[in-house]
């Protein structure tokens, strides 16, 4: 492995940071050098010898703090949300004249919730039948989930491009809301049940055989392999990289 | 095990009476005396000394074949569909001179099921949470199945009878359709899949923890334990009995 | 629900005392009156009022504990480990001067592990095949778990008492290992994996259909349900009782 | 789609060869022009213009079937087994003067297990845990099944290519078997039900997450969609092609 990266952590009290926190100083490649929250100068990162930050703030200070890291060359792993086109537009802005040093903005850091998308995409062609059920804690607001949405969308548009037609689907009689909520095509069910944390399965039927992909998100610790992987990555990708399966391989 | 019961099995050509004479040859504690279908003669059953009929004929013909097992003091085990109240009483006439024989009438054989719905009665007070998801074949008319509506009727009356009031659910936010359809305060998902055949799951949650109790049905093939535990039932229970549950012990 | 019950907790400090604590001031039927701990008098709970005391405590400290608990009438739901006869026999002698106290005694209050164990019972006759899969995380030392351990006895004893012989199984070139651990005749295979907390399922299968009983526990605070059950129950059931599932009906 | 293929069927009165004789006839853009079985001759693939050739046969006649077709130019989907290194030559020696046709040999056409073992390999290195679990019949002979050895091996292979070391595995006290065998140091386990027919879980693991991938086989006719993706698909692949995840994209 060689070489250990220095890595600073920005918000780094908060319930988030400091899982990173943790998850960093476990990882045997790496060194936590800074914990910087609420009222610590940014100024500590460059002293510390930080090569590389990870931010999981908020949208109000998300842009300074990049300003500061790239102004530094320091490379970025961030986790706030927030991230319009005009933003990023911005974060290509402090780049461009850092061109060796690398941002990633991801929405999601779990890497099994990215690599079950990726293979949903991969498999939807080879299937006339695809369903999706998400399974959620019951204080969830939305149904259903982001990632059942966008794993939706992925799936309908793989079927589109490869010419499959409608679902079949011989139901005439249906209780209402019992079909699911449909997404570019799939069908999509929401159950909320106390105990859960964050599950997904997506299902794909052809004659005699089926195909299951499942997630399973435990705990909060589930998005720190895919920061680990940011970090571990990032130097290697200068400029602005928005997605983490960027620095996955299939 | 010692005596060997003399099985007739009536609608012996079908497609279901076929798979039942392959039961009965395959059961040790069975001998299987006589096939009889359209155009046989029901005294072949008398003569070939049959102790049980199996009966899964048709609505038209049942109410015939029964009045004369039963005048024969011969036991039945049916399957046969549309027994009406008014039907089944006059299953209870024919029987009220023949006290000592018994007939099963069953709108379903698959033990699975059976288990799968008093296990979940029996759980569903414990739980604040309980959904339903059911997945069948996308021939598949009704959604949900009859099965699952039977499963969150129960489920739905247990809650009540615990005093368990609405189930936790912070939804505000909801596709159509995404939550599914509600009997008796219970979710209920259908999923319509090709390759499947018949398949139920009952989800309950608690504080950091859940019960899943599933059933698959995997072939035409499942009902025929069940009507093997009626067969080997029905002589130590004479009079009528609705519901294969009655022969099981929980 | 009417009246509101005065609970101690004894090892409110610690990790599991201190998340029965919160337990008890979420349970609306409930008021928590005292929590103690190393240093604090017993006698704080008798000035508090207390009328059912929770000890998850220590072996060394808990038998002190309930003589002092059922000497002030004060009944007792008990999750400290190492109970032996000898010990049992000790509660017994404290209320025997008490009559109409409770002690309630458990090795396992997870609601979801009695309700699994007891309904595989109950499955098993119907079934010649039952398999057990439990999946942990990796830190864990032994292999089964106890829990599949005593699921595994349970099916085993009602297999052997339905009259079933054997399982089917034609394996005639076997990979060491593959084919799991064999305890009572039931096979069971044990799963370690990173991200696990403690899950079990166990199958029942027959001709053309299977049935899945599942148990997930995803964290510590899946015993909480279990204790509540006890503290609402054990006022109804003086004398010594053993088991949480006593308290349950099936 | 255009163009209708042209496709006869050798072994067509088998099990496996009249099941592939009703997909291809269920088959929009397919033609199935020759039936053919023991006593038929060769030529009448020739004289009902077949284009493509399935042959399920015996190992004793298909590589006398293949030098027929690749003779007459007519493409071949091969799912008759005992394909050793030496027979495939022989096969490329048919093909070297015919380089417009082709000829797949597979040993799976079941289009779930493929992506199964595929997606297995890609995600094996985000997970320091894995293990296989299959379940199958209990007339099996192996434990595990092919598939599970396999998939073990291309997954073991993938850990070792991306530096992973052992799985992390605490136990210290194992009751013989429960741990499964190993295969290239990933545990995997062999459950056998009646009721069941071929299935298998790939499980990942890593903090706080996991993901599982899940394939079902449920009858004889699983594959079938395989069998039509190879022969929609050799056309365009001249020459010797060994395994059907050629012709998939992944």
């Amino acid at each position: 492995m060689g070489e250990t990266l220095k890595v600073g952590v920005l918000g780094a009290k908060g319930r988030v940071g400091s899982t990173i926190c943790d998850g960093v100083e476990a990882a045997e490649d790496m060194e936590l050098v800074a914990r910087i929250d609420d009222g610590d100068s940014l100024e500590n990162l460059v002293s510390a010898g930080a090569e590389i930050v990870v931010d999981f703030t908020h949208p109000d200070v998300v842009l300074e703090n990049l300003e500061f890291l790239v102004g530094h060359d320091i490379h970025a792993v961030v986790g706030t949300t927030g991230f319009t086109e005009e933003r990023l537009e911005k974060v290509r802005g402090f780049l461009s004249k850092h061109p060796g040093t690398g941002v990633l903005v991801a929405p999601n850091f779990a890497i099994g919730a990215i690599l079950m998308m990726r293979f949903a995409q991969q498999a939807a062609k080879y299937y006339p039948s695809t369903e999706i059920i998400e399974l959620h804690h019951p204080r969830k607001a939305d149904a259903p989930s982001g990632t059942a949405r966008l794993t939706a969308e992925l799936v309908g548009q793989a079927r589109k491009d490869a010419g499959l037609g409608e679902q079949p689907d011989a139901t005439s009689t249906e209780l209402d809301g019992a079909r699911g909520a449909e997404i570019e095509g799939v069908p999509v069910h929401s159950i909320r049940l106390t105990g859960l944390v964050a599950h997904q399965e997506v299902l794909f039927g052809t004659e005699g055989e089926t195909l299951t992909i499942r997630h399973d998100s435990m705990d909060r610790t589930s998005f720190v392999p895919g920061v680990l992987l940011g970090v571990r990555s990032i130097k290697a990708h200068p400029g602005l990289t928005v997605g983490l399966d960027n620095f996955m391989e299939f």
